[in-house]
């Protein structure tokens, strides 16, 4: 037999489009060799010689993609939230990051992380770390651990920085960047690098040109910030005044990235017409932060936009300007924004579904990472089984209530196992 | 020695005021009769000989009060997000509220929500029941029995309702309330009864005025809706065509209470000059419901301009067009309203201040039930131990932060213990 195939049975839950979920009470999910055969209703004849998991009435769902947050600044979570962005990040980031140069420090924080990441419904995520490569490296270390499948980054900043937070000029930054590039090179098999210039006001010209074409000569992807808050685009307008608009400024430095090897652009706030058809024409992903930019007070971000336009988007929790990993929060709050966008910004802007909300945190962000974020056959396996007993309830819900319940009532939802790749990453021990 | 009196030790937190939170790492908090002495860094002489409960690192906060909350839709919440009040109260929550009419079905959804609102944050509470007297006492027997203090009322609605939920007349709309009152006279020590016309559309002029000359002939207060979306309100200007305004309407009615026996209004999201002089005039508490009124699209209710008025303002969950009882949850959201409001509607309006979110949860719903919300001395004790020993940290966080870090990220945030004046009423037991 095949490794790592099983079935599992339960309550199983996943998106079949952005606009559709199906879900099976008593369903059965094949996994064969780390990859998904499908659910179905009844067990088919041919999986019935795979051992089978049989968690009852608990929910079986895709394990979620977080596509933005920032490792280092976990050790923050939760406070500060007081300020917007550009004073945040003098007040509150920087000097954290700074703190990442001891190697000690860096460990203890990044094994915080880490084991709450594994614990969490994320099975996949993009990291920032911080412009320390020792530091950096230890972070993949330890994600490379938990099996969960990542994007890391060593961030670049040669400008703006604090004192203990930038690099020396360009030269150096991308001389740091190809040494940890080797340092790292076929030591991990879950955990690849991603090129991380933090964003436009952090990097100057030729840092991002640099990175831009380290990236194609080495098949890198780029992940950074785009239009997050008002005085950030200001200010990005004054640094690159060439730049007909944000993303624009990326272009010129050839930083925004192929459908082959997409970048990541976090938050796009104020993205306007523009900006929307530069995603589209690199195949960008938008990573959707609706926590974080209302906790900074930027704004929310037009998604409906960025569905309408056919562009990649899937949700980042951006901890710390996010308060916490939790993706299903992240779903809650998404719906929110988007219907306060509807309501107070633009009428026109549907809100999103709950459906459609669900699809961005498993398959919207799933792509990212290839055929990943749904239990469809061929995609692969990572899956989160879920005990919701305590949520007392007057009839029999369905999977499909159940799902949606829990995205907005977390309290009582528990994990009991996590799969990545059809691996067991996570049980529950109390 | 008087009962109920004994120290607590631990991290202790609470407002001070609304703009200030005062903090004991390692602190003492005193009980006597009930009653709280206060919370001290050093244990005073006079309170040594009282028998001392020793909770370590663990934080000690004031138990929250929840404002606004819909008991019989307990059994929907976190479901049926996707529509705007007038079309969700048809859809989801007529037809759910009328099984109440079953008895048997009564008790066991409310086994559900008093057994879950015992072991939340909330310690204070004002309460919906249906239209049906006898779910309605049921619903007070089973508050009665959590220790939880709260009022709770039978919902009066004499026209546009639906088949199965309404009352056929005024007449009998009050009539029932008067043998409602009757049943449940003397019974309860904790659970008093409020009056509850559901809102302007759901009650005739007759059955509101009615309502008012209850309310002043027996000294009773009355809660209702107001001014929570643009639908309903212009529904209300036809309806009561000679009100200037919504509040008004309440007013020309004799149901918008007095400083003596204040109402409560849910929602006020449009409520304009005028209607905040009503608000004022009469003493009247706001229950601002961010959470459900971003879940229902209706929008962001001006608390800033509330607050400067020097109305009373308080948080309600408001379940089920609130997802959840989780009243740490509800101060996170109200804090990411106002900062929308703020970048949204009225860049003149500031963001509420952890302390203001924090203070508006536990004080500011608090006063409506006389000196609760506070350790300051002469309150009454009601306080919540919380176990946030699962949120690792880089440094020894300070008792402020840890309460802020729980607001935004409550995932591991455990009640170990719960007081009201001073009677433990709930202890974990896993």
């Amino acid at each position: 037999m095949k490794k790592d195939s099983f079935v599992l049975r339960g309550g199983i839950v996943y998106s079949k489009n952005l606009n559709e979920i199906e879900a099976y009470d008593g369903g059965y999910l094949v996994c064969e060799d780390g990859s998904c055969k499908g659910a179905f209703p009844v067990l088919l004849e041919k999986y019935k010689d795979l051992p089978l998991i049989d968690f009852g009435d608990m929910l079986i769902m895709p394990g979620m993609t977080d596509l933005h947050v920032h490792a280092p600044q976990y050790t923050f979570r939760g406070i500060g939230m007081d300020e917007e962005l550009l004073t945040w990040l003098n007040k509150y980031t920087f000097p954290e990051e700074a703190k990442y140069k001891d190697i000690e420090y860096a460990k203890k924080a990044y094994d915080h992380f880490s084991e709450d990441l594994r614990r969490s419904f994320t099975t996949r995520a993009v990291v920032y770390g911080t412009i320390h490569n020792e530091a950096t490296t230890a972070l993949m270390e330890k994600l490379e651990k938990t099996g969960i499948i990542s994007f890391v980054g060593k961030v670049n900043m040669d400008r703006n920085g604090s004192a203990g937070l930038q690099e020396s000029s360009a030269a150096e930054s991308l001389k740091a960047t190809e040494e940890w590039l080797e340092a790292i090179a076929g030591r991990f098999k879950n955990t690849k690098p991603i090129l991380t210039p933090r964003f436009i006001p952090s990097c100057s010209d030729e840092l991002m040109r640099g990175l831009g074409e380290l990236a194609k000569e080495k098949g890198l992807r780029i992940q950074s910030h785009l239009s997050e808050n008002k005085a950030e685009c200001a200010w990005v307008k004054e640094l690159v005044p060439s730049s007909s608009c944000y993303a624009n400024a990326y272009e010129l430095f050839g930083a925004m990235g192929s459908n082959e090897f997409p970048s990541i652009m976090a938050h796009c706030v104020y993205s306007g017409e523009e900006e929307i058809s530069i995603l589209k024409k690199h195949g960008a992903f938008v990573a959707h932060c609706a926590d974080s930019n209302m906790n900074l007070s930027s704004g929310i971000a037009p998604v409906r936009k960025f569905l309408d336009a056919g562009i990649n988007v899937g949700l980042g929790t951006d901890v710390a300007a996010g308060s916490s990993m939790n993706l299903l929060k992240t779903v809650l709050i998404t719906i929110q924004a988007s219907k306060m966008y509807y309501r107070l910004v633009d009428n026109s802007a549907k809100p999103l579904s709950f459906e459609e909300a669900f699809y961005l945190a498993t398959m919207g962000g799933g792509k990212y990472f290839g055929k990943v974020g749904t239990f469809q056959e061929g995609y692969e396996f990572d899956a989160v089984v879920i005990d919701d007993s305590l949520m007392k309830s007057m009839r029999d819900m369905s999977v499909r209530e159940r799902i949606e319940r829990i995205c907005y009532n977390d309290s009582d939802a528990f994990i009991v196992e996590k799969y990545v790749r059809g691996k067991k990453i996570y049980t529950r021990t109390r």
